[in-house]
């Protein structure tokens, strides 16, 4: 019994990082699409996004059957649980993918961004190409030094977000509201990549060493980092 | 064992229903205190919030101790872990209301909103607050057709959405890209809300009926929103 739940956790853990993966996968080709408007490469984001979807659902069903047929205790216990949770962070930093994708597709064959703010997308695309990487390993290898890294790269992240939005809100700003909107919709859209990574950290965190981080939590970072942008 | 699930289980439905009110009810708050500049209001929102994260870790570890006491089986189980599902969603729809109220707070005393834009608010608040008293009932009832008609909402909301963007997008704007950024995300956070009250929905109808609604899914509801917004 024993060695059948841990087999099976094993698996669920490699199907999330699988998950991770694709999704930080997804968002390098998006970033791509967007700095080039390269439209083949949009809708391979698109097309590809059903793989994580289906992902989802296996991960979800192999995490029910694990608890339905092992029904572990204890520790094992939330473990499986947790696995059930992270399924909709990684499933959403897919869909966060997608939307970056679809933003370029949808304004092809035109730039959706000016010159001038192409440097904070490839950085944050970059820092969103890691932290999916680095949650990949963190779910098969539950390693929590690796974990509390991930947070390091968000506040790199929501630090490239605050000076996005000082770049729009200035008065310099000559390249017209519909820029703008897009622009802010995109930025928020990285920012939760990398949140929800952070958040699957955390809960990783927990788990080996049964205690939360110090600066907990994600949502709070998330309303700190809206706070903290220009007034 | 099986009265004592019951119980757990109604009064786990029951802590989920008075968090979806909660959020409702910030929902309400926070957009009366976008729409009248009302900082206390604002503040109030914030400072409830801390209620509903609190509520949150509760029917986690409520759901967890069902789940570790009571070894459910079959569709027991499945409750359960759809409960811990659910939890998430309404969290989120709390920390949405939460970034209304900080928007509004960031830009006190100044409206946040050029009165064009008002009635757009009005509204979508109006459905926020309509959407989250019914998931309340949804959790309390499990009601599968008030859950379906959850989506209806969502749908009108979406509507709404859209319309806002072609006002933002209009070359007769007038008020700035500063004012158009934080339209932006403050459509974003309704829109959001509306989808994880659609969510919540979609779960209880899976869990009464055994089958996910025909137009599912609210990962794709987004995703189709923000392809039609236009162009």
């Amino acid at each position: 019994m024993r060695a059948a739940y841990n087999d099976k956790m094993t698996e669920l853990g490699d199907l999330l990082g699988e998950m991770a993966g694709l999704a930080g996968e997804a968002m390098d080709k998006a970033t791509r699409a967007l700095l080039q408007a390269d439209l083949t490469l949009a809708e391979q984001v698109i097309s590809d996004h059903d793989r994580i979807t289906e992902l989802s659902t296996v991960s979800e069903e192999r995490a029910f059957a694990l608890l339905a047929l092992q029904a572990p205790v204890a520790g094992d216990l939330r473990s499986v649980v947790s696995g059930i949770q992270m399924v909709a962070d990684i499933d959403r930093m897919g869909a966060l993918a997608l939307h970056v994708a679809k933003i370029a597709r949808r304004r092809h064959p035109n730039h959706v961004l000016p010159e001038e703010v192409n440097g904070y997308f490839a950085e944050m695309g970059r820092i969103a190409v890691s932290i999916g990487a680095a949650a990949k390993v963190v779910l098969e290898t539950r390693d929590p030094e690796l974990a509390a890294r991930l947070r390091d790269e968000d506040e790199a992240m929501d630090d490239l977000h605050r000076h996005l939005f000082t770049v729009l809100m200035d008065r310099d700003w000559s390249h017209g509201v519909a820029a703008a909107v897009d622009i802010t919709l995109l930025g928020r859209f990285y920012e939760r990549f990398a949140d929800h990574a952070v958040e699957v950290g955390r809960r990783v965190i927990f788990l080996v060493t049964g205690k939360l981080p110090d600066d907990d939590a994600t949502v709070k970072a998330d309303a700190d980092n809206l706070t903290t942008y220009p007034d």
